[in-house]
């Protein structure tokens, strides 16, 4: 029998739990409404679609790249290299989509955009001097990451206006003048999760400056960059790196499907040894890589090059019915909110939301603690599901908080789904009222 | 500029060089004959078959799981399960091929057998007093993934006959008294990788009783067991392990094809908690490979069911030519090694090589230092490449040894191979004649 506290610590942390958590609610309470998981709406897929791009791909080693049938076979079958063998396709869809100009050799194929991050903090991370900064509220992915590595973190504090550069400063000094070094700071500038918000183009110069300033990197991680409400979108931070101050995190699980696992890293940072040797940090990434999962899938690859040459290497484009329906589906949140909770009704204004310019996730502020005991009832008496925001904090935080995701959902159950909400909230404040 | 020696200690270790070279060097010196990479025969892969698997594991779960189209989509494209869900057609398989009986739950799939190494290490070794044993020489992916993690490895010999257990048990207690854990030892029973060396059935059970004795877990990694030359197998240590003892990594890279980067590790021990609270390892690992990368690709996962529904969820079966292939490769090399040191010519005397009862791998002994240089003049004169025997050695050892992979080549090549190899040796051995 193991006991579990000769285990590594971050398997008793809550953060390891969260994870499941969201994917295992909805198996729970399957007759819930829910707004738990950022899922993807499974309408775009076609299972047909996947020989297709298998075939494209196959196609264009042929016919482009002058394949063989046996090199085809050797590309397909075989342990390929560690970072990848789709990199141009990729780069030309981060000119096209982003007005990035990236050197394929500066591209690592991940399992996932989690596998770059992972491998990127084993890299970046040498002593337990080393912290990593992450804006608060957090994406669960990197927390659990960084516990798992044994990494200090320290929250930053994001406002509706993004990060808070003063409470960056702040921390990044604190730490310094207690002997730590604060490696890289996790942000998500572009509709973020759990929070929605955005980071306006002025806080993005601004950051890119402290990071120069006070000499740390940026992870900047783009999972629902196209999914814009508005038609002008942000240049990302590695758009506007001029320093190679960001490590960039790509994924297709959002703008391809998640099934793939395929994700990449942006790591054009020259590394400098003692002898005066230099490499490329995806280099030193490479070599973590090889040790965690040897490759990403060659044919997992292929199909995400196969979507990417059928679409002309332009995600921005075959996204275009994607965008208006998560467009949509936030606009319809944001309407049921209105109307479920009416200003003129006394019981309702002590909550507010946020409106997220884009994405996937919105907050709501409500006048009572939101834990764990409020979405048991909620998923059993009013069949609606969300996720607490305290699930997101590091040190405290959102307590009286919830995160709706409205991804997935056709709009009808969106609707219904935040009268539930509503009904729940109504009679958890007249409970309350003396 | 970022400074290398800034980066994690492991990326500067030689270890994580190996795997590179070993992918790389064949490139490099396209026209020699390598023996270096232990790389699968492509012969056996045909493109057209990958869509016939995709159709078959559909099928599957059309017809006998009862899916919908809906919920097939959902299979394929969305997020799956963290711990996979081809767990049921793994544990047929184990039944039929190795004798197993396994409970599904105790099932992780894993991207390649190496992430079920490194998310169990990850799991196992909890504090800097926890080290992990290994048998040396060494397969570098273990190495690897623990220097990656700051684990402490301490060799334990291994020779011709296997694992030696009186070091084994030196070196158990000698940690102990410097008041580190041995957590668990990790091991290639069948063929290994890279010495070609097989457990005797009784050192299996002796070693079971050493880990029960010793309190340490043991990781048995079983990549090659199929192929074997002699028709009798042995057990598993996992099929002889009637106290949970032993933590068994499973891969489809061999028997399978390394492209799906589809593996497996069974970890079926109980874990408890303070509470009381039981959980199963995997269930453990299951946290751990959360953070890594979310899951294993469901479309990598469905082709590997469809291989397996496809031959009755037997592998040995489905690998006869396979088998038969690599069986016919060692011996062509052990053949070609007899005649090109015959035992009548005294400079060849001095040359000598195990004769493994299976796998990819054999070793040769030389009088004389097997470094990079001798492999660099080797390549570039002789047109034959090879691996290093040190470079599987954490603290010495295998300076006079080099490793011959026998897997991919075609049987002339190996024995044009092992005469350019005999050419190099003879003239070295020449040049230091007095």
């Amino acid at each position: 029998m193991l006991r579990k506290d000769s285990l590594h610590p971050a398997l008793s942390h809550s953060s390891l739990e969260v994870m499941n958590f969201l994917n295992e609610v909805t198996l729970r309470f399957p007759e819930a409404i829910s707004f738990a998981p950022g899922r993807t709406y499974e309408g775009f897929y076609e299972s047909g679609r996947l020989a297709a791009q298998l075939q494209g791909y196959v196609r264009y080693l042929e016919k482009q790249q002058g394949f063989t049938e046996a090199q085809v076979r050797t590309r397909l079958f075989q342990y390929g290299r560690t970072n990848g063998h789709i990199q141009e396709l990729i780069v030309r869809m981060l000119e096209k989509d982003e007005g990035m100009l990236v050197d394929p050799q500066s591209v690592v194929v991940t399992v996932g955009c989690q596998e770059g991050m992972f491998i990127t903090l084993r890299a970046l991370c040498a002593t337990p001097r080393d912290v990593l900064l992450v804006s608060s509220p957090c994406y669960i992915g990197i927390v659990g990451a960084a516990r798992l590595l044994d990494i200090e973190l320290i929250p930053v504090e994001e406002g509706p206006e993004g990060l808070d550069l003063e409470d960056l400063e702040r921390k990044v000094r604190a730490a310094r003048a207690e002997g730590k070094r604060p490696r890289a700071l996790y942000v998500i500038p572009d509709f973020s999760n759990p929070s929605g918000n955005s980071f306006s183009l002025e806080l993005r110069h601004r950051l890119l400056e402290a990071a120069a300033r006070e000499d740390f990197l940026l992870l900047e991680d783009n999972p629902y960059g196209l999914f814009s409400r508005e038609r002008e979108r942000h240049p990302t931070l590695k758009a506007l790196d001029k320093q190679k101050r960001v490590i960039y995190f790509g994924s297709f699980a959002k703008s391809g499907f998640p099934g793939a696992r395929v994700g990449y890293t942006l790591a054009d940072q020259p590394v400098i040894d003692d002898a005066g040797q230099q490499t490329l940090l995806a280099d030193e990434l490479s070599k973590v890589k090889s040790m965690v999962t040897v490759n990403t899938s060659p044919i997992s690859q292929a199909l995400v090059g196969g979507l990417l040459l059928e679409n002309d290497c332009t995600l921005l484009a075959a996204n275009q019915q994607a965008i208006r329906f998560y467009r949509e589906n936030m606009e319809t949140a944001l309407r049921a909110l209105e109307r479920a909770f009416p200003r003129d009704a006394a019981w309702a204004r002590g909550v507010s939301w946020n409106h997220p310019q884009g994405g996937f996730f919105l907050v709501v502020q409500l006048p009572f603690e939101v834990d764990d005991a409020l979405l048991e009832r909620s998923a059993r008496r009013y069949g609606v599901l969300w996720t607490p925001m305290r699930y997101f904090y590091i040190e405290g935080g959102g307590e009286r908080a919830l995160r709706l995701s409205c991804s997935y959902l056709a709009p009808a159950r969106i609707e219904e789904g935040i009268q539930r909400l509503a009904r729940l909230i109504q009679d958890c404040l007249e409970e309350r009222r003396p």
